[in-house]
C-alpha cells in the first residue's frame, strides 16, 4: 500500500464524516430515503452508507498514489477547503433535487467541473474522479435495485439515481485524490 | 482580424453549445419560453439563439485582441473552469427566476463579480464584460419586442427581460475574453 | 489605532452599504422582518441596522491590525472579489431560508468555510471570523429578544436567529479580516 495504515484510517474517517453530514442533507430534503429498516442507523443515515463512503475514500487516495507522484506544497487550508466545496455542492444536490431536471443536472456538473479544475491534479486525479463517477453511482444503483433506499420520482431517472449523481461522485474523486496528495506531502522526508 | 479563421470557430462553437445547454435550462425551467414558431428549433432553443451567442463569443474574443496583449501561460483548464462558470451561473439564473428578485439579482450579481474577479484580465476584459452586459441585454429586448420570446412574469423587470440578464452577460464578456486569451497562448511562436 | 480614521471611514461605508444590500435580499424573501416601527428606514433596513454592520465592519478591520502585520501584494480586485462573496453568501441565505434546516446549514456553513480557506490569512483572519461569528449572532440574538426584528419560523432555531447565522457572520469577519489588510497595503511606504 502507498498510504500508511493511519493515513488510511484518516481517509476513512474524514469520507465517513463527509457522507454522514451530506446523507443527513438528502435525507432530511427528501432527495433519498432508506427503505432498509433492519441495519442500525446513525444520525440520518444506515450504517452501511458511510462505512461505503469511508472505504471508497481510503481506496481512491490509494488509487491516487498509485497513479503518479503527488504535488508537493499542499496545506491543511487547501484540504479544508477542498472537503468545504464537495460537501457544499452535496449540499446544493439536496436543495435542487426538486428542481427541473435540466438547469440542475447542468449546475451541478458545472460545479464539479469547477471544483476539478480548481483542484487541479492532471491525469491521476482525473481518473480517480471518472473512477468515482462511475462506480459510485454503480454502487447507488445497486443498493435501489436491491431495495435499500430510493431517490425521489423528481430524481431518479438515471437508472433509479439521480441524473448528476456522477458529477457529484466526479467531484468527490477530485476531492479524495487531493487529500491524499496532501497526506502525502506532510510526511516528513 | 486578430485570431483566425480556426480560431474564430473554435469560440463559435463554444459558445454556440454552451448557448445550447444554458437555453434550454432556461426553457425547461420555465424562465424564458419561445414565441417563434417558424423557426426550426435545435434541441431547446431557437436555431437563430446558439448562432447569436457563438458569434457574439467570436466577436468578444476578437475585440479582446484588438484591446490589448493577452497574458501568457494559460492552460486548456484554465479555459474549463472558466467555462463551466458561466454556464453553472446561467444554471443559477434558471433555478432562481421565480424566487424574490432582490435577492436573486443579488446573487446573480455577486457571482458575476467574482467571476470577473476570479478570471481577471485589466481593462480588457473589463471592456469585453461592459460590452456583453449591455449589447445582450439590448439584442434580448429587442427579440422580447419582436414577440420572438418573453421572459416569464417574475423575471421580466428590465424592458421584458431580467433585471440579472446584464450580470449574466457580464460574465460570458469575461469568459469569451479569458478563451481569447487562451487561444493567443497556445500558438506556436 | 492602527487604521487611519480615513481607513475606518471606508470600512464602515463598505460594511453599511453591503449591510443594505443583504438585508433588502432578507426582508425581501421574508427571512427577517422588522418590528421595529419607531426607526425611520433606509431602503428596506431599520436606520441602525447598516450602522452596526459598518461599526462591525471597522471593528474587524482594527482588530486585524492589532492581531499581526498584514499580507503584502493585495490589489482591488481580491478586496471586490472578497466583497463580492459575503454578498453571494448573503444571498444566498434569503433564498434557502425556507429549505429543509440541514442542507441549507451546511450549504452555507461549507460556502462560509470554502470562502475563508479562499480568502487565507492564518490565525488573525481566523480570530476575526470567529470574533464575528460569536458577536454578530449574539447581536441580532439581542435585536430579537428586544422585538425589534424576527426571523421566519423556518429560520429561527438558534435562540431565535437561523442556525447558519454564524457561518455567515464567519465569512464576514473574514472579508473585513482581508480589507483591513488591503488597506494597509495600499498605504505609501
Amino acid at each position: 500500500m502507498r498510504l500508511s495504515a493511519r493515513e488510511l484510517l484518516i481517509l476513512f474517517c474524514v469520507g465517513a464524516a463527509g457522507g454522514l453530514i451530506g446523507d443527513a442533507g438528502h435525507v432530511q430534503a427528501g432527495t433519498t430515503t432508506y427503505l432498509d429498516d433492519e441495519t442500525p442507523f446513525v444520525w440520518e443515515s444506515a450504517l452501511w452508507f458511510p462505512i461505503l463512503v469511508g472505504l471508497a475514500t481510503a481506496s481512491l487516495g490509494e488509487l491516487r498514489l498509485r497513479l503518479g507522484p503527488s504535488r508537493p506544497g499542499f496545506d491543511s487550508q487547501a484540504g479544508i477547503g477542498a472537503i468545504a466545496a464537495v460537501l457544499a455542492l452535496y449540499a446544493v444536490t439536496a436543495l435542487v433535487y426538486d428542481e427541473p431536471e435540466g438547469p440542475a443536472t447542468t449546475l451541478v456538473v458545472m460545479l464539479a467541473v469547477l471544483i476539478a479544475a480548481w483542484l487541479g491534479g492532471g491525469r491521476p486525479a482525473l481518473v480517480c474522479g471518472l473512477a468515482a463517477a462511475v462506480v459510485g453511482p454503480a454502487a447507488e444503483i445497486l443498493i435501489v435495485e436491491l431495495d435499500l433506499a430510493e431517490y425521489a420520482s423528481s430524481a431518479d431517472s438515471l437508472f433509479g439515481v439521480a441524473l448528476w449523481l456522477p458529477a457529484l461522485y466526479f467531484a468527490f474523486g477530485y476531492v479524495a485524490a487531493q487529500l491524499a496528495e496532501l497526506l502525502a506531502a506532510r510526511r516528513p522526508t
